[in-house]
């Protein structure tokens, strides 16, 4: 199947198309070719990567009689008398769906619901490793809208929560706000908001370094796919002057009155950045800038565009596998502070920091939704595991496997759970 | 929520409503009283008994790389390449939906998809600890008829099979039927096909001792919901004359022409069986009968009446938690062999002795669908796990917790999954 630009624009790709373009693609490549090997390999010999365990042994009659009949129409009875107690006799909640319809899946693209299941699978070990949440992939044979909405609608009694992956944009942004809507559930389109997260905390640290302050940056934002739109949005929640903001697609810049590769939600961002209604592309966009957002392709930005931006400037450069620059030209031309979604390099900006520490504290508040106050906090959260010590340009992030992060997002999103009104306060009183 | 008595019939029922009626019912509640408490008390404290687990441990970046992304990415492409490959690289191939609306679960009626919850996590760990199968449950939000069948086929992607469970009669007919139709995945109900298969298991045991032949016997099947519509239908196939059948629900005996509590599966039972369109309920149905297939409502069926019954009579009483008729009424009314649905007296007739095998025969071979062949292999297999020296008046079928019993069903269900061409034979070729 053909890969939609606009839509890989937004997300962190992890395609072949991006090879040859940009610097070290040739180690990357074979890198890469290694662990596409030995992932298939593993895959292979475990059949899969998830699987479902029993809490309890079945070996008498009298084991059998406890966890299913006769003895088992107890709580069913008592969950049918109270629709609330659902979240005390059964998986629901400590359990999380991990839905896709498998259109935008990696860098891949549009490659459908059966391939998407290894993400998925993956996604939801990652779930369970980190955080201790049972996580289940559910890979939906449908990529109307509609069909998706009521699908995830139907599935909701077994799940205490909804974590969308991989849809395309912008149907992503109607099908997670719907669910949002008529679900009493936390729903979070991981690709929007785990990214939003993990960058508004990676760049909190860095203003502490830098000595800037967030409402008087100048923000270059690249890709307006999921990723890109969610981290608009974030910025401007918690206190971005959005007429700093420039956002570029792979049409180039936005602005009000541009006609070409439009939707609403761009048009929505047109209206409140862009000012002068500056056109052109990246070029245009990086003089002065303080800020480089990338979550669109790599090696489209140049050392020379880094060069003209302001003084300690600060570049995040996500596209995967190849950022939009390497963190050495960048650094070379000036960069103070640079941040990739890859492992081989400091400051990875990468969604295990978020996704399992916000899943967990709404989880363990039983809560009904996820507000922009959990969001928030989860990020500030992250932020601030990396101590005054540890702070440093090349640490401005803790390390995905670092063990303190999923507890103490969790801790803070569910005290915002509370502090909001998300959180189910009484499980007898509600359905 | 009111109980349907018309679904009720076609159920193992499990409810309150039949306490006081039938014999031996203090000690009967009494017991459960103390069940259905240690089963409310082990729920609550596990929070369910089902979780979800990796294969695989997620302690450094590699780990993660191979597990998640970039290397994940491979074994998507395969199958973006081939959607057979899901079967090799996904859970997909060892993972079951056990799907439910909550619309008839046990005996407790129609009490929705929230409290039957408990059922199907019971129901997937039977899965798993009996044939090491993976399965979820799914409990959807929605008893439209057409609204389950399309919420089942978006699901499909994930799944290697599809266990419909506790779903009211007759809409679980067309439901069953359509996705059978329209999906390439073994589809079964097991209310229908599970007790079938496990009933004519225990009746080609019992034939062997009362030396019948099962074209000659008389048969009178009491309740028609899911239970007894499958029976009666595995009767025939199997070589039952249906002109010698009696079929009975709570409207009484069911015949051409009667116009109370029909539908279109009762409608094609009137015009096969009771020739001589006898009228009347149980009374008049069981004189001369060779053998008595309950599964409608406990203490409805009496001393008198199995003693009406031909020599060598057969009484399987299955109501739950209270027989159509007690054991010890039935052996004094001259019942050469009674078989029950229940733990505590000889004879047990257990779904758990034929989904697991069933569903592991047919995951095994990547089935495309459950044949007529594959059940009746597994009736076979399970009735020849009790050998000639075991075979006796009270053993004729394994006891639930048997070991040999998955394997050998397992086997046979897998050797006609190919015999009949149900197996997907080269992964490479098929989606």
């Amino acid at each position: 199947m053909e890969r939609d630009p606009e839509e890989n624009m937004g997300k962190n790709s992890e395609g072949d198309s991006q090879k040859g373009s940009g610097k070290g693609m040739e180690k990357d490549s074979d890198t890469h070719a290694s662990l596409y090997q030995e992932s298939l390999a593993m895959h292979r010999r475990l059949e899969g990567v998830l699987e479902v365990a029993s809490k309890v042994r079945l070996r008498t009659i009298h084991d059998l009689s406890i966890a299913y009949t006769p003895g088992v129409a107890e709580p069913c009875r008592k969950i049918s008398e109270n629709q609330g107690l659902v979240y005390l006799y059964t998986l629901k909640k400590n359990t999380v769906a991990v839905v896709t319809d498998g259109s935008a899946v990696l860098g891949l693209g549009n490659i459908g619901p059966y391939a998407a299941l290894p993400v998925m699978e993956g996604k939801a070990i990652i779930f369970k490793e980190f955080a201790g949440i049972d996580a289940f992939p559910i890979c939906l044979d449908t990529q109307d809208t509609e069909e998706v909405i009521k699908a995830v609608k139907h599935l909701a009694p077994v799940f205490g929560g909804i974590n969308l992956e991989d849809i395309s944009a912008p149907r992503c942004f109607e099908i997670e706000a719907r669910l949002r809507e008529e679900l009493d559930l936390p729903v979070i389109h991981d690709d929007q908001h785990g990214t939003a997260i993990v960058v508004f905390a990676g760049l909190l640290n860095a203003l502490k370094i830098v000595k800037k302050e967030l409402d008087e940056l100048k923000i270059v934002i690249s890709g307006l796919g999921a990723a890109g739109v969610a981290i608009f949005r974030f910025l401007v929640r918690a206190g971005a002057d959005p007429a700093k903001i420039l956002a570029c697609d792979s049409k180039g810049l936005v602005y009000e009155g541009r006609e070409e590769g439009m939707n609403h939600i761009k048009e929505e961002i047109a209206k409140l950045t862009n000012p002068d209604k500056i056109k052109g592309g990246l070029k245009e966009a990086f003089p002065w800038a303080d800020l480089f957002i990338g979550v669109s392709v790599g090696g489209i930005v140049t050392e020379d565009m880094v060069r003209s931006m302001a003084k300690d400037s600060i570049v995040m450069a996500m596209a995967n596998p190849v950022p939009e620059i390497m963190p050495d030209a960048a650094k070379r031309a000036g960069a103070r502070i640079v941040a990739t979604g890859r492992s081989d390099f400091p400051n990875q900006l990468n969604n295990c920091l978020s996704f399992p520490g916000l899943f967990k504290g709404a989880l363990g508040t039983c809560a009904r939704r996820i507000t922009p106050e959990m969001e928030m906090a989860a990020a500030y959260a992250l932020a601030n595991v990396v101590t005054v010590g540890e702070l440093s340009e090349d640490h401005i992030i803790p390390d995905p496997l670092e063990k303190h992060v999923v507890p103490a997002v969790a801790k803070a999103v569910a005290n915002a759970s509370f502090e909001s009104c998300a959180a189910r306060k009484s499980l007898e009183d509600s359905g």
